[in-house]
């Protein structure tokens, strides 16, 4: 049975502005009737965890079309929040009165009829206006795992290693854990990465065309990840001093080059200055004594040798971030972990496990960051949509205003990736995206952090089958993506690597992939060359083709950029419209293959001949 | 009841020569009858595998003391062996004719019947005279496991790692095996120890007393111990190259320091340039053709993958000794292992596991290297009494003569912690070291190599329980014993340590136990000073305290130095029956406690007071 009313709310004409909605914007929702229904009166029925309101429309004929429409214009929400919605619709059906449902079609925006109790709603994010820092919009991102990018000391040597701990025999030895028979970590590996050879690699940065670097923990503790935080206001003797770390800093600043660190807050390690496990430190840690002053940080089911633990490790124990002189320690005072760095000149935080962290404790750090730089940037690990999380029973509000100026964007990987191997088709990933963006503030998608690898995943290579012609696709995509992406430290060398520790190999240098190199080169330039890759816009386009994904990136001035992924082992032909003049290829010098040029405009279709696994960049005026 | 005939292999009224017996000597055995039998004939049965002989014993009567004696005169044996015998005594005993079997008492020299089934025989050794070279026996060795002893390089480089392999962090790292589920080893872990760091320490050693350095094998292999040969005729890079070796030949030299090697014959490394089964040298391996110059130099049971290794460890496949070519590259050819090494000045080596190794190929091996050097020495790995050993259902030759030089003195080892340990008393230590004495050679006794730890055993500070006054008491025993001291590197610096890997840890550079180092610095200046210790004979003295081990070691002049051992807790006094009219006690500085000098010579009585878990060393002349 056809719909009683047409609606999509991906659809100006339906609902605008689309997607989130500032705080104080008002909502303008347009419902269509089909023809042949006679429709009494439609309402759009909002729900707000166990809130609800509802609003009738106002019902209108449109001359033009002598079709009837239903419209309201929302006004200010009361609350920030994520809301949801649907419509109710009373209309007589062969001569009966009926009540229908319409929600959210579950694979783009359109509408269609549910039972009450199934309804899939439509999300909008109400947020309160925020901005994200240009250099960080517009930036391209890089992340360091720092015992494994580059040993800058002469003749290898490695500085202060841990007691019982192991070296790497080379620095291209394949990464490890040392387990005992229970599985259980005994002794910590090391490659001996540190910051003076981040210093000395500034140069290979900037030339990557790299302007943000993430850096994966790197105050003091026993691991060589570092997630497991011996002492917050140190920087851990294997990787450098404050100095050292103060001089990377510079001269990342004196080339554009911000960094932003890895705050892990809701743990420490066992081995640290504040639970002090092993009484490696000359303090009174929580694990010693009752009369500890880090005592109440923790949560003792049984001291001290029962507390909770960071997934049951208990090599990491949790802390009660909300308590005072937790939240003292690491945000208000005036030498209090936030402070004390940013003091130092790092322009953000990632926030480790923000899933974990109260509102609260996200909130005010967030205060206090803007306070002491109101440039810098709050990122969140989170893995999925971010504007909807559930995390232990509540609905998260990472993205309203208040907590986190970006995400990692694990939807962007796994959707690239589900395309790029054949599991959905073009049209299905288009959808997936739209529908973040969609949910997402405008000032989220655009610094939503967009990645196809990190530490806790297979690398992007392993995970597409070492194919490099996919690989690249997927490099492409991010590169001309709205957000900002982000490389995992040796992708763009060559690097493969199954799940943890193995995606934590060594960069190769000296023996780096040096077309996939230049490839990442000349794909970053043409981001950063071409502002509308960095700050415009995006269309998705419907290409009518299952393996060619295509998008457009515009600016205020029309100015146009299409990009088009064929994932196909085939060469594929597409037609699009696209209004435009003229059409130029952007070249990139390291291409998959040469394209073939063959782009033929008629009756404003565009026509284009792709080879196998190719994309092309265009340019429309 | 009462012996009917009275004998002891340990006194030379009954057996002379004492012990083993050269080819060409006559040998006397002496029975006494006991009063108030009545014996018809004895007969002295000797066996030697399943050969035996009877030789009926001349009748006598002493008219001192009116009491028969048998004697008999053996002459020359056919053959070099170990025979094996008893003594068959037909008497008349309550009027009856009977037959009645004597052999060895479990305990000492002396006799006891047995039921025929059940004889326990006394042995003789019949071995061809041999000369060990007197550097040897009159040596002190000191056994390296390289990667643990010293790493040579300035600021602590490791050379060449192996490709994943570990470096410890720290030079005083507990060593760990790094395992997988199975428990098999999956990556090698090293220190760093290397030839360098022998060069630089050969002052110490000198001063130490050291004049035998025994290496761990030094050949190319995987792994940190290099029992699994991957190249013969070539340094392990990590330890060094020719030209180090051959310093440290040299300098060592300067020294009157010998080297010996470690030569692993029974198996290969599977990774080795003859087996190859990784592929990671340039040869063909056995594993990877049948073609291989190798491949008749290993036993497949199905090519490739399955073949008989060493313990049914994989890594390790066992060699054909036999096969020419295998003898050839090993023995004979001019440039042959043996040949390379003997020519570069080393001075011997040590046979791994020569229970493995067929006679055969001990013997050519042992032509070979005399031939060579005829002052150099082969030592050979057997744990137990090796005049007697059975291996693989072969009764060994390895001390008669044509084989071994010494032997790993584990038997020495294992006695003296069992009474240190209060597990056996001082009359049953004295007469488990007289029945090594007994049995084996003169040379080989002089020669025995009197360990208290090697790599393969638990040290002998954690074997004592930590407990340094009973260490102190071994290492005195030790360094005043007939035979070779042998030192486990470490040992002398305070190292504890479990079995295999704790007990191979690093030695302690800068962090020695002052008072342990100078104790075996004073006492092997005292053997080394006092040349009865390094080359006299022994005479074991009953004490009549269980917890006194007391011995005399004494020259061609009657010069002697009597050795007494108190393992109590508490203070005792003996009296020992001594001739000689002056006693001086040799002093050794760092002693355990002030000796209380309390001695007084009483009617050739000699009455000594001594302290709780003492020694003294006296001189008697």
């Amino acid at each position: 049975m056809q719909n009683i009313i047409e609606y999509n709310s991906w659809d100006k004409n339906f609902k605008a502005p689309f997607g989130a909605l500032k705080f104080d914007e008002e909502l303008m929702i347009n419902v269509k009737v089909n023809e042949g229904y006679n429709v009494e009166s439609i309402s759009l029925e909002i729900n707000k965890e166990d809130e609800s309101k509802t609003i009738i429309l106002n019902e209108e004929l449109n001359n033009n079309t002598l079709r009837k429409y239903f419209y309201c214009k929302v006004g200010k929400f009361d609350i920030t929040g994520v809301y949801f919605y649907y419509f109710k619709v009373i209309a007589e059906i062969n001569g009966e009165k009926k009540t229908v449902f319409y929600g959210k079609n579950r694979e783009n925006g359109y509408t269609c009829e549910y039972n009450y109790n199934d309804i899939n709603k439509y999300q909008i994010t109400v947020y309160r206006d925020f901005k994200v820092p240009n250099w960080y919009k517009e930036g391209v991102l890089y992340h360091i795992f720092v015992d494994r990018f580059n040993n800058g000391n002469r003749n290898g040597k490695v500085d202060n290693p841990k007691k019982n701990s192991f070296i790497y025999g080379n620095w291209d030895d394949i990464p490890m854990y040392i387990k005992d028979n229970r599985g259980d970590i005994i002794r910590w590996d090391f490659h001996g990465g540190n910051l003076r050879g981040i210093i000395n690699k500034l140069g290979y940065l900037k030339k990557l065309g790299v302007s943000i670097l993430y850096l994966s923990p790197i105050f003091e503790a026993s691991s060589n990840h570092k997630y497991d935080t011996g002492n917050y206001k140190k920087i851990d003797p294997m990787f450098g001093d404050e100095d050292t770390f103060k001089e990377l800093i510079d001269k990342a600043k004196e080339k554009d080059i911000s960094i932003v660190l890895d705050g892990v807050f809701s743990h420490t390690g066992a081995d640290s200055k504040y639970f002090n496990m092993y009484g490696n430190y000359d303090s009174l840690g929580a694990y010693q004594s009752k009369e500890s002053p880090y005592y109440s940080w923790y949560v003792f089911e049984e001291f001290p040798h029962k507390y909770k633990s960071w997934w049951d490790i208990k090599t990491l124990p949790n802390t009660n971030e909300l308590e005072k002189s937790y939240m003292d320690y690491i945000i208000y005072d005036k030498d209090s972990v936030i402070n004390k760095w940013m003091n130092m000149g790092i322009k953000g935080w990632r926030l480790d496990v923000a899933d974990e962290l109260p509102t609260e404790f996200i909130r005010e750090l967030r205060k206090e960051l803007k306070e002491a730089d109101n440039d810098s940037i709050l990122i969140g690990e989170v893995w999925e949509d971010a504007s909807n999380k559930i995390s232990y029973g509540q609905r998260r509000s990472y993205l309203l205003g208040e907590e986190l100026d970006s995400v990692m964007g694990y939807p962007f990987r796994n959707n690239m990736f589900s395309f790029l191997k054949g599991e959905i088709n073009s049209y299905e990933l288009s959808n997936k995206y739209m529908q973040i963006k969609e949910n997402y503030p405008e000032e989220s998608f655009k610094s939503n952090l967009n990645l196809i690898g990190t530490h806790d995943v297979t690398r992007a290579k392993t995970e597409l089958n070492n194919d490099i012609d996919l690989m690249k696709l997927a490099v492409a995509t991010q590169m001309t993506f709205e957000g900002v992406p982000y490389i995992y430290y040796g992708d763009e060398a060559g690097l493969c690597g199954d799940v943890d520790p193995d995606n934590r190999r060594t960069y190769p240098w000296k023996n780096e992939d040096e077309d996939m190199l230049n490839f990442y080169k000349n794909i970053i330039k043409i981001r950063n060359k071409n502002k509308i890759l960095s700050s415009g816009g995006t269309e998705f386009i419907y290409t009518k083709n299952d393996n060619v994904f295509a998008f457009i990136r515009f600016n205020e001035y029309n100015d146009r950029i299409l990009i088009l992924i064929n994932r196909s082992n085939n060469p594929e032909n597409i037609s699009l419209n696209i209004e435009g003049n003229f059409i130029e290829e952007i070249p990139i010098k390291y291409n998959l293959k040469n394209i073939n040029k063959n782009i033929q405009i008629e009756n404003n279709e565009l026509k284009i001949h792709m080879d196998s696994k190719s994309f092309i960049i265009f340019s429309v005026f």
